[in-house]
């Protein structure tokens, strides 16, 4: 038991750049602003290691947060190979590519007023129901064009959607040819939309024919690293990938909001993650608690701050 | 804005029952005992009102924890119409029908040495691998017993599954004709156990085909409450199968560590749903925040002493 | 790095007493569940252990929720030897012993219709203004009657309190010779009445002086125990009163709704406090992370069965 | 019920500043991260109101986080007219004042071993124990330098000690005139060596005699505003000392990792403090939940951008 380098209290400059912050971050070192920069380490040499094949979970209410930003950006800069997400962020995702807009609401308001104006709540984002209705013309369009002989893949449903698309997750991962698995895209508009599609035509999903891709990308990676914003399905998917293989994840990032003592996977250490092999022995992990619409945007405008050209 | 009942301070006696100390908490009224005993009301209110349909979500490391008993037991007292889980605690819920343990364990503790050992962690939860030897097992005898020619719907291959066990929430349900529906089914280890069959076999599963059954059920019920243990995609798929219908639940009690300024759905206020529609205006509703190892136990012993005979 | 135990899946059974599902708990073992049902074992073994010296920390607006009749109960029983609590509780026990009460009312509310109605919001129970000139005419004369030459420990101004009122904590403590801590007492409406009486008369309070008596109980003490409701002041107060000591608590049992990652000490484990000696290296020490509102009234009415004649 | 502006997707740009990251975020607008860009807004102004008497609130395990820098720096410039601390924190910074440092560590580590080596643990912050012995020196010099004939405030008594120190929060606002209050100074190693202090010399320290000077401020301010760090003591005692007065605070930014539910007042919404009058009705306020070591130093260094010549 050894004590490590002494705590620096923080001096802050005016003007100074967010990786500035972080490297004072780093210096106090303690709690999550300490464990925000060692994920900024962390994620520098993961996005900067090239043998390393890229994971990016995406639970959480993140794209109506504004957040989809980020993720867009780092899938056109090639810093994503793989992203796994929650039907829910793509939904939201086609919306804003559709050019419906989500706006700044509250959390503390009539949730029974909002019904009868037709506004759907997500804490303090309001969405007006309208945006359903062109995200239902959507995608009873693009299910329209399947070839409903088929039984497709999500992650090629996925694709499909996406081509169709001039902007936001969805296009940008299709047009670079980024996978983009959806696990429990039933569970989401996408799927109902799906159902309702199957009441008058023919569709066909499979639950499991992409996994054979995922897991062949995980056999053949000389390294793999992940950045898992929240928990859920996105996180346990992403980590559970490479139990089929001999290795684990030498890197992995975790913000979440969550805490471990409830014993739910989206709150468990990345330590906990090593006694399963999910995680090698040597991994380095950590995991930063807190609300990602902080964490993630200080995370990567740090990072990008130190690799980007 | 009026004051209601004064707060009672609580009188605590021995031997007193479970439902005795919840209605001193119903006394009390505050904060997340209130809730609780608010919750319990509406529990049994909703279990004895014979025009529901019962809907139960199952999020979180509840089987691992001990709680799938609980779920057990209100599906064999007919207190569960439709079951939503995570793959992970099914995954969990075999490996116990099939007479391998979950044991006491620790979260402070080397998961390197945990590694070495062959045991997986849980939060204070140890489970050996030597658990998903059988599983695999048990696994890939009930698949190849599959017809390789027929698409299943996911509940199909859990009933499947349940068929073949004979204790525990999948034989119960299967037992019962409860359907279990398990969306992210790929995003488990049953979802891995396909993905390896399919290595070498035919497995067809159809990722929405079953939605119809269940939005069917939503159409056709009177009445409709849930009662939903974490949040995840049980909640978020239990929550959405109202939207297609002119209807919503008119009953929700929600247990979760989650919290709302975060966003996400699973700590989303039941408040929130309200806007969405996907609850009525007039439902009785309530979160109660907590752990649900102890939440869960108490509502459920407490509503169970005032309806069973 | 072994097993423990058998996870045991939980039974209910209707009109169980709360020790019986204490029992359960104890038998499946996990998260804080698990805990709760540690938390039972080692404060049944304090409570019973009578060389044992029993402190209580009080944080938390627990007297609003109702939780103040525990704290009466557990005096008269004898099981408090040292109360430490924070001012607000304390200001709230003199308000429900004159006779005013708090009220069943509404998180989810206009605030500044509240404020314009004269009705003070604790979350969701509301507390009418009123009650506050009743404790205000109440402290000026109980301030009246001091001894304006004397200096008072603060300890022995609350015993005064204490003895003007005919129930409740401070009336109990009192009439029992129950000493009641409270450093913060200026922090609270007790302190902004004693500035007040002091505009016109004199009152003297002195910071330390009656540390002195505790830390004598301290060393002469062959044990020690605490039951800790919350963190802050209390927490903090009872756990370094043990620090000018040779030795340190050897029960210890913390109820909390704050998280370690902060840093905070309201959060911390109680491994981290063996790290600083104010608990011995093997004390029995269990945190259970919930709300008190649940968890305080399962935990003492579990031990109360276990040990009341 | 009407929509704002649109959530506008996030974009980062390399080496961009601080306040650049912020302003995205008051784009994005939502959940913690929108409320962090109003926290902004609002201390900038709240910090540029010259007739505004501001208050600072320091509680948590800050100092030894590296966090007293941010504190000493705005105390420098002028930012802080009144400052509330745990007394925590004050032995944390004369500790750090003395030379002393605290260390990275590991909050996962072997407590049992740490005492044997004596090195104290703040989650993952190791402070050896040594510093405690310099730090008992300079109490016991300093307190002997005392007038055993006077009754001391505690403001008092903290500048002593800060006039004895050359750098940190007791040394500049000593040097500055800026009163540090701490209500709960027994509740801190300051009291245990005042204790000891008081077994052989004498020492007075009145505990409410301070609070004339606090409420006189509060009366004669034209307007008032405070950032609070964390909640406790110095949360209450702050919002507390504007209910003697006919105004309130007019400004409130409270940066916390509490949570309101479980109705204490460290989680307690600020618009739960409309309802005491402790803030007025249209007081700008807003509530960040997350870990102030990484909310504070982003908040202050976007702020001191906007503001610092």
């Amino acid at each position: 038991m050894e004590c490590g380098d002494p705590v620096e209290q923080i001096s802050l400059k005016p003007r100074m750049s967010v990786n500035e912050l972080m490297c004072e971050l780093a210096r106090a070192g303690a709690y999550n602003g300490g464990a925000l920069a060692r994920a900024a380490d962390i994620y520098e040499q993961m996005l900067t290691d090239e043998k390393t094949v890229k994971f990016f979970g995406l639970a959480g209410a993140m794209v109506p947060a504004g957040m989809g930003g980020i993720v867009s950006d780092l899938l056109s800069r090639g810093y994503i190979d793989l992203l796994v997400s929650t039907g829910a962020n793509l939904t939201h995702d086609i919306i804003e590519a559709l050019g419906c807009r989500h706006y700044h609401g509250s959390a503390f308001c009539s949730d029974i007023d909002l019904r009868q104006e037709e506004i759907n709540r997500i804490y303090d984002v309001f969405l007006p129901n309208e945006a359903f209705l062109t995200f239902e013309t959507f995608m009873q369009e693009s299910l329209c064009a399947l070839d409903p002989g088929r039984s497709y893949p999500i992650t090629e449903l996925l694709t499909v959607l996406g081509q169709r698309l001039d902007r936001g997750i969805l296009s940008i991962a299709a047009e670079n040819g980024i996978p983009v698995y959806c696990p429990a895209v039933a569970d989401s508009m996408i799927g109902l939309q799906c159902w309702l599609y199957s009441q008058s035509g023919k569709i066909s999903v499979d639950a499991f024919s992409d996994m054979k891709g995922l897991i062949d990308r995980c056999f053949t990676a000389e390294s793999a690293g992940a950045l898992l914003v929240g928990g859920g399905v996105p996180k346990n998917f992403i980590l559970q990938s490479m139990l089929m293989t001999p290795q684990g994840f030498t890197y992995a990032v975790q913000l979440t909001g969550d805490r471990p003592d409830l014993g739910g996977l989206s709150g468990a250490t990345l330590e906990e993650a090593r006694s399963w092999g999910k995680i090698t022995e040597d991994a380095r992990a950590v995991t930063v608690y807190g609300d990602a619409t902080i964490t993630l945007p200080m995370l990567v405008a740090a990072v990008l701050e130190r690799i980007a050209q």
